[in-house]
């Protein structure tokens, strides 16, 4: 049979100490063959089919990292049968996480990764070196002209990525062509003032039909990259609307991401670069969220970390999630310059002030960048 | 502006009482408007575009239960857009659930619902009144020629719906598309032998593209119905492929869906009916898994209870999970006749004790269901 490195996956199971060996087993099991081993047939064992556990460690009083062997021949070399391989039924049982996977480079081969990853970006943006900025058009609600009049307004503070709220879909207050083509007229009008042109990133919504159907109205207006939500649309959706966007760059956003007992490092880090997201929404520490300092470190690390095994670009990460102009120094110095920084509601202010931060968030990233020049950036993930 | 009723949504916060109002705003602005208060724009505000809180109810010591209402608008008449207000960003906070909606007759209209539904399946098994009986085609590893043996065994022993375990995508060792026509083969060669033909339901696994031609390989073999996860592929991919499928059944596989902090009732029950599930499969209480009685009941009931507001047939509800033959009356007398019984693993056993198995589960349905046809069954959920 087939001796090919194996899919090795980390989960964390609750359990007494007892139990572990059996719940081990149980999930080995559950996430291949899905019998009880006296009912597996013999030629099925001998080739290797069922989950093997590799290894059981006990990381607290009742709690233990398990590891176990799967045959990578089981995913079907596709993501969603992946998936389901790494937690599909499993994710059903509240005492069990899926903490990491280890892909093998057989599988990793079949997927193409970012199209654009950092350097393509950077490109783009026409930045080389600093942190990129970004933002966000809100609220839903807003009437196209109202969100066209934003982007302008942020695309002349010099912002480099302005994307839609994750919320703007195709809402009768401000249709998605409509929203579109306005706000790329307001990028344009900026770029000829200031000879500087910031990308617009409108966010798709809908099933593959209506995102194709999208993409297709975003590509004409000539935007500068799209976002949509893995979780949302559907991981492997998402894998296939990106190689359908060829030339276009794509922002994953964690929308219902969140949910799930996975771990974000794993998800929004290691398999969204899998899956060809060129940069990766996420929230940051010491934010609205709860996301720790270490698990941060960990998910931009899988995102722009070279990827042993595989020619898969760098993506960049995105941090966001109740950001402030305060906390810039502090990100870069976090995530070194291979990152973007995303503030959002952090800008708005009535009147002048958006303008104002917007400009202060602009310059504060490019000294800080200046400044750390001459004592490189640590980037550390 | 509009006054179409709300979408009114009810979710779990745990947190200290003094922190529940504050927390149960910031909801209610994080799934609308993504803004602090004081930076919404006052036609927004008049618009009624930011959620409100409806009520706050203690229901445990630091546990909360909020009914939150927002603008049906804020959809987008959509189901990615409408999983996006339910839960989107919140998704990323531990410390909320998903509990239920309460979705309004100007949404639901958009939704079409099961195209067959409780008694098109029933037309298609020729079953009119009994619960139907459910098995799985099993392991993966198993060679197309194996996983056909075992299809006609349990259609000769007269198991109204043979499904591909999940597992089962397009492996390199069974792949999908013979081995959709070697199990159609053993049905037929078992209907003619017995007279009654089973629904053969293979597994789709893929993105969009790669569904579409398993659906028309599934279509052109004649198969019963398809399975697959919405939480795998989408859901909203789910929602197209259901329409895509006009002339097939199509049953709800949960793989993934556990790891929501999403109820089961609202997740596998209400939104997989809405978005066209003839029938949905849920691990059943005192199994290998964790539901409760009480979520099974719920769950059931938003698959087949009357939908207020909307015509939408009823969903058949399929228990899973680890079920066994002497558990048969104890199901059918909880769940009622409008019921799949789905026991797969524990049919599994060498030799002919799989046949006497499968045989006396056919049976014991049937019995019960006799017996009971004196005693109605009570349909509670």
């Amino acid at each position: 049979m087939n001796h090919s490195a194996p899919l090795r996956v980390l989960y964390r199971i609750t359990c007494p100490p007892a139990e572990a060996e059996a719940r081990a087993l149980g999930i080995a099991l559950e996430q291949s063959v899905e019998l009880p081993a006296e009912a597996i047939p013999p030629a099925v064992e001998e080739a290797g089919i069922p989950g093997q556990v590799e290894s059981i460690r006990a990381t607290g009083e009742n709690e233990h990292e398990v590891c176990i062997r799967y045959r990578v021949e089981n995913t079907g070399f596709e993501i969603t049968q992946l998936l389901n391989v790494l937690f599909g039924n499993t994710s059903l049982q509240q005492s069990v996480s899926l903490l990491d996977a280890d892909l093998p480079p057989g599988l990793l081969s079949v997927f193409p990764g970012p199209a654009f990853g950092i350097p393509g970006l950077r490109r783009l943006v026409g930045a080389p070196e600093r942190p990129l900025t970004c933002t966000a058009l809100k609220p839903m609600g807003s009437s196209p002209q109202d969100l066209a009049e934003l982007c302008g307004r942020f695309a002349r503070a010099g912002i480099d990525i302005i994307k839609d709220d994750h919320g703007l879909a195709n809402q009768v207050y401000a249709p998605f062509a409509e929203r579109v083509r306005l706000c790329m007229d307001a990028v344009e009008e900026a770029a000829q003032k200031t000879g500087r042109r910031s990308l617009y990133v409108p966010n798709l919504s809908g099933g593959p039909s209506r995102l194709c159907a999208q993409l297709e109205i975003a590509r004409a207006a000539g935007v500068g990259a799209v976002m949509f939500s893995p979780m949302l649309v559907g991981v492997p959706v998402f894998a296939e609307i990106v190689q359908a966007a060829g030339g276009l760059p794509v922002i994953a956003h964690p929308a219902l991401a969140g949910a799930q007992r996975i771990s974000a490092s794993l998800l929004l880090g290691r398999l969204y670069r899998l899956i060809g997201a060129d940069a990766s929404i996420f929230v940051n520490f010491g934010g609205r969220f709860g996301f720790s300092a270490e698990e941060c470190r960990r998910l931009a690390g899988n995102l722009r970390q070279p990827w042993a095994g595989a020619e898969i670009k760098p993506a960049f990460p995105v941090p966001a999630g109740g950001m402030t102009l305060e906390r810039v120094g502090e990100m870069v110095r976090f995530y070194g310059r291979d990152t973007i920084l995303l503030i959002s509601g952090g800008l708005y202010a009535p009147g002048d002030e958006l303008d104002r931060r917007s400009r202060d968030f602009v310059a504060a990233v490019r000294n800080f960048a200046e400044i750390s020049s001459t004592a490189p950036l640590r980037d550390e993930a």
